[in-house]
């Protein structure tokens, strides 16, 4: 059975141009880049190149960039990081934030002396982050920190960060975005999104898992998560993870350069999917709003997400219910929910997340397999009941 | 010309069967393992395994296993995780630890309203950390957290952990050690050392960067440094690091399997290195403790480290001068200081440590060499004076 894999927002397999380029570094030029010998400086030239192909391909200098093992560890150091340096005030996300911003968030806002509260804003039922609420909470709130995904990672609806983040500024507060689903789908220029800080990572654009950034406004303070060895302007200590920089660096690249025939040719196949899925009848969440181009979220009213998830494995292909990163925590999930999904339908979500290997002939046989195992699944429901 | 990397404690390369092991992983296992599909699966059962394997070489259970990025991540996530559930009393360090346990138990003293203090303990001229004040810190102090690394980076001096820990546990402190430089080299055994939490790391042991973990006694209850998904049972949340993580499960396998006969070939190696040196008039710390078969850290008296690890370096020597994991901030050993080494001394130590690449040969030529480079710089200091 051919197997197609649909479940890139989850993580990507790894480019050829990516490994070969890690390859040198486990086994010939594995040294430490803080060590002085020839070894330690082959390494430490590796990772100098990696930091300006990532800084390049987001628009920033090389100092701007700071490693860190993954998105998740970017994310949790911004908030704790810059929480570090700051007076208590108040720490603004999305209602649809990645549980690694969600719950640090949260985490901060508990902490007993710290001082700090959390104001969550809503978004729309596209999903779009409500502008008035904005508006409320600056009115309202003393924003000290901010922190609003360009792209989310479940229907990948896109938001005007450069715009909500410009009100934030004003007030002073310390912007930031998880860019993390966006890079290699979507143009992703720093400054164009007049944020202060910026995630991004390795393994969501065919680089290796264990290599993520934080792209960084000089200006900003961050205390380390990691205290240590001083790595990374003593921003992030522990030995770089060599391999994985290298690349992320050359991921970064392909990333930029492939960026718009990508889209070109996921966004046509992407469109077929859609029409087929909405002539079953499908409810496609964030319709109408700008979303990547590979990411459908679609529910099957009375089909049950998980359900369609278990049955089309078994068909050969890959898709996710709600989101994959935290599946270990199954539950309704937290976007829908927050555009206002009714539970019913929110328990039929599915989500299809397209890539490169990709073809017009996959999405065909997807759009085919849906269709039967919703017929089966309907015709079940129907005798049980 | 032939190079050979005395360097060992810095990093090691990553073994042949390690990396054939991790290739998988990188592009056609590449799943998610959070995902539910197959590819998922596929991930979330080589996770799985690698967790088995790691337990299994330090005699534990898998779910005493959390996976971290590195042993830097390890030791902060023992520290911070561990405060961050426990009543603000004292933290115990020895003062020869490695800068990720030292700076990250600074930083939880320095906190302004955080309430804990730090008490590092005095060491002897071997660098053995001194019992009697072991025996102090017990009796003026309100002990909560320790940590006693296991094994020196700089040394190779191995502390008796279990005496110190059995001690400390009394007054009802949470134990750490960090045994990242005795995985592979000694035996290392959770419930013998006697301790409620230990980091180890893969590529100290022939495995990739980018995995390692914090062993711990179940009892203990760590406040995440990484908060999101809720991976590693809450403790460590983002994507795992699939292929590293693999990777450290067989590198600890062959840890284990080779341990015994890589300590006896390595010895004799290190018997004959130390020899030459202890024949050119080199002083070697630690010289009479318990130590790492591979470690060697000596210094000949007017002879400058730095210089010396330059020269040799030309030569085709990969050393160390002072810790290579913290020599992005160069300056004076804290190890050696701690050990009441004369400033004039310390200034010309110089570390090698030997790993499973190093042959009795290679020996032989570096103590050729050092000797000619000493003579040239003695002629040259000679001159210039």
């Amino acid at each position: 059975m051919t197997y197609a894999y649909f479940d890139h927002n989850a993580t990507t397999g790894v480019d050829d141009a990516v490994l070969e380029a890690m390859m040198p570094y486990f086994q010939n030029d594995f040294g430490n880049p803080s060590s002085r010998h020839a070894p330690g400086r082959t390494a430490r030239l590796a990772v100098d190149l990696a930091r300006e192909q990532v800084a390049d391909s987001v628009g920033v200098q090389p100092s701007q960039v700071i490693f860190t093992s993954g998105g998740s560890e970017a994310n949790n150091l911004f908030i704790q990081g810059a929480a570090g340096y700051l007076k208590p005030t108040c720490i603004v996300v999305s209602s649809i934030e990645h549980p690694c911003v969600m719950r640090t968030a949260q985490d901060l806002a508990r902490g007993r002396d710290r001082g700090w509260n959390l104001r969550r804003l809503d978004v729309d039922k596209l999903g779009l982050v409500d502008t008035e609420d904005v508006d409320r909470a600056i009115l309202e709130e003393q924003p000290g920190l901010v922190s609003i995904m360009l792209a989310n990672n479940e229907t990948g609806v896109i938001q005007d960060v450069a715009a909500i983040a410009e009100k934030f500024r004003v007030r002073g507060a310390w912007v930031h975005t998880d860019a993390v689903q966006a890079l290699g789908k979507i143009q992703v220029d720093f400054s164009s999104l007049r944020v202060h800080a910026m995630t991004i990572s390795g393994h969501k654009i065919y680089g290796p898992k264990g290599a993520a950034a934080l792209i960084i406004d000089k200006r900003l303070l961050l205390k380390p998560l990691i205290h240590g060895g001083g790595h990374e302007h003593g921003m992030r200590s522990g030995t770089e993870n060599v391999p994985a920089i290298v690349g992320f660096g050359v991921a970064c690249g392909l990333a930029k350069k492939r960026m718009a025939e990508m889209a070109a040719r996921i966004s046509e196949i992407h469109g077929r999917l859609e029409q087929g899925l909405l002539e079953m009848g499908a409810v496609i969440f964030g319709l109408g709003a700008s979303r990547l181009p590979n990411t459908c979220y679609f529910a099957l009213p009375g089909i049950e997400g998980d359900t369609l998830v278990v049955r089309l494995d078994k068909a050969g292909f890959a898709v996710a219910s709600g989101a994959a990163c935290s599946s270990v925590n199954p539950g309704r999930s937290h976007v829908l929910e927050a555009m206002g999904v009714e539970p019913d339908l929110a328990r039929c979500a599915v989500r299809v997340s397209l890539g490169n290997s990709n073809s017009p002939a996959q999405v065909e046989s997807f759009i085919h397999a849906v269709s039967s195992v919703a017929q089966e699944l309907r015709r079940m429901n129907s005798v049980t009941v």
